[in-house]
């Protein structure tokens, strides 16, 4: 071994261990014995794929005494240059920072995700000061996409990026997550029924509710996007119950902003004056989009929006042909739009939600403060929600219901009542007895 | 027609017309003869597929007399919600917004578009209160993709996004862009050399540096992606005489970032730790990272990375090599880590650079303050630059050489005066030479 490389060596273990000196891992590193030493220093290790840990003596060092070092056994799955440890109170431009939060993502490796990690690494979402650490989820056949993945974040340079993990194994990577970001699920295959749809990712959700149950921050916050996203939210939470029910959410935010987009366009306004937009049940065709509570400009929509044969006929296919109709002008899936919704559900629990207005989102009324609705408990159930910003939420209560609204809830109320039927063995209330009537799943997200 | 129809139209109309009378657009809006009124009052249209321009009487409006109403002439292209006219200075939350800005992208429909394009979006580049305008640029065979691209852009509801326009014809697109980042170019088929490849995009670049000079801002800054980048800038330039040469920027970022990675990596600092890259000379694998200038901790590389071999021999190799890495594990190009180092490039433009560091870009000498460095003028090479925040960028001048940093700076400028040959035809130069001696595609890039 040259000197030139052993030196070299030696100032990345003096450095590790200098940076290393304020924090809670442990004080050595091991440094592999292979002879391509420079960057392979870090390296990705999975469960699978252990390094050997061989003591490594060093005899020059800069500014320091030798030292041993040892990669720090919490960070298995550290990639690359993430595998750093360092005291970001010690130095001048951090100190000021918020503490890390663990963001954990599975289909990590994903379209998806692709657009959501470089949103949640840029500051975008949870803001300028708050470093965060990236804790990814991929399967046996995507691990090697998911180490590009590491390595674009690597490349990309974001400052507040500090920490990127990536495994196959929940229990590894949820590990600490303050938010449990769930995008992977088994896509439909051919001939697949809904209910069979529900078994396969029922699976997983109930696996990765166990782990989060096992190991996750007690009050981790869980947005669950794979499909069927509200049964998948229920499967999840059933299995976790030491995390409080109402931290699980489904998505329904991209139907959301479809929905403000289309009344927009029928109204001839911008987007940004259509306000108390509420989704209303399943993340399937049963969905109701509401346009009773609706407001363009702070008036009822049906005000603004005379053609009401439009409103109660085409508006609610309107929003879900959305991602059928962007298919096929696109020839793929909307997954930049679909991250650009979950960017909005983490802000809109982080943020005060806007005097007067709310947002939606599939959740539990199981400990939340009251039924106001008189819908079915114990289903995630999407609904009207604000926040003051804490990660916390509280249902709005001033909402109006006529028949028509009440009809259409009913019926997607009595569709996740079915699809929890169906999943009762994955969440402990017995056989499951399967009778959907109909496949619901919305179009673009076959 | 109905008559809930026909009054959702009238209010649409009158809501354009209110929304016209304080701004330059035209205050009358033709409606499309078409029976599916609704959202479709605002729709897509090419230069081929122009609507029946067809002025409708309206009998009912609220709020408002009769009008008659046309979508502004200037909007040929607009697409969706986005065909709206307002003015923003008229309301509470906007009117302390800056001016909008017009951005044309080209290659709009592909992947690194689609990933920068929502940054573009959602404030993160120009800041939150920098409304803009995005003009897309497609081909024949893209327009139904960039279809798809405005419905999500649409759908994400960002309320910066104030137009979006999608065409075809770089002539109509680029109208008064004051930023154009050019990212579409013919990948290389099989079997191609570098000078049918140089030529093939040489053509695409001198028409779309002649519709730059043609209907740009007079101040348009442009920015090269599409590959050979740096000689598709020079040809970009010598097409748009009356656009300041020094307003054409090659993109040498995405190295500088990884350049700066696998500094990191080597030396076991973070990656804010390293500062002062350079990125010499050609996007290609004459490229000279600068490791005799970079800094680490503020110190010189050299003192802080004692294995020069490592330096001198495998650095700049695993510099160039992390295209091809990334593409063997994840299977796609680097989409996601290049729109990040184009937002990197336009933010180094519009905010100072920090003090003692710099930045790279291929830009060229013509019409800059000195030579500072005794390379070639008149190709566009990339080298360290400062800015003020304005746009606007110089060279920096305190740069140490040493035989081994000019002789490669002398490599990647022969390359250059190569490849500017191989398209003499293209810049008005006469006729073209091509010799260049070995092929210099950076991996991954193919």
């Amino acid at each position: 071994m040259a000197v030139a490389e052993l030196t070299s060596r030696a100032a990345a273990a003096a450095s590790f261990a200098r940076n290393n000196a304020n924090s809670l891992h442990a004080s050595q590193i091991y440094v592999p014995s292979s002879s391509s030493l420079s960057s392979d220093h870090f390296r990705t290790r999975y469960r699978s794929t252990v390094l050997p840990k061989i003591t490594c003596s060093v005899n020059q060092v800069q500014n320091s005494a030798p030292v041993q070092v040892e990669i720090p056994k919490d960070k298995a799955d550290c990639y690359g240059v993430f595998c750093l440890t360092y005291d970001l109170k010690a130095e001048e431009e951090t100190k000021s920072w918020k503490k890390m939060i663990n963001i954990a993502v599975s289909g990590a490796a994903g379209m998806i995700s692709n657009h959501l990690l470089f949103k949640l690494a840029s500051g975008e979402v949870f803001g300028p000061d708050q470093p965060i650490a990236l804790r990814l989820l991929g399967s046996e056949r995507s691990i090697q996409a998911l180490e590009g993945v590491a390595m674009e974040l690597e490349d990309s340079l974001f400052p507040l990026l500090r920490e990127v993990n990536i495994g196959i194994d929940p229990y590894e990577v949820f590990q600490d997550a303050e938010w449990a970001l769930l995008i992977g699920a088994k896509p439909r295959g051919p001939g697949m029924e809904r209910a069979d749809l529900l078994d396969i990712n029922g699976q997983i959700f109930a696996e990765q509710g166990k782990a989060l149950n096992a190991v996750a921050s007690p009050n981790v916050k869980v947005i669950v996007v794979g499909n069927p996203c509200n049964t998948n939210a229920l499967i999840c939470m059933k299995n976790a119950p030491k995390i409080p029910a109402k931290n699980f959410h489904a998505l329904t935010r991209l139907d959301e902003n479809r929905a403000k987009c289309q009344l927009a366009l029928k109204a001839g306004v911008f987007y940004d004056k259509v306000s108390n937009v509420t989704i209303w049940g399943n993340h399937s065709t049963t969905q109701v989009p509401d346009f009773l509570n609706a407001k363009i400009n702070g008036l009822p929509v049906k005000e603004v929006i005379k053609d009401h044969k439009w409103l109660e006929q085409e508006f609610t296919e309107k929003v879900q042909k959305r991602g059928g109709a962007l298919i096929q002008k696109w020839g793929r899936s909307s997954a930049a739009s679909t991250a650009v919704s979950i960017v909005d559900a983490i802000k809109s629990l982080v943020t005060p939600t806007p005097e007067g207005d709310w947002f939606s989102s599939g959740v539990s009324f199981v400990y939340t403060t009251g039924n106001p609705y008189g819908i079915a408990e114990d289903i995630v159930f999407s609904m009207p929600c604000r926040s003051n910003g804490d990660g916390d939420y509280e249902l709005v209560k001033e909402i109006q219901f006529d028949d028509y609204l009440r009809s259409r809830i009913a019926k997607t109320e009595a569709e996740l009542l079915a699809e929890k039927r169906c999943v009762a063995h994955l969440t402990g209330e017995g056989i499951a007895y399967c009778d959907l009537p109909e496949d619901t799943m919305l179009p673009g997200e076959m």
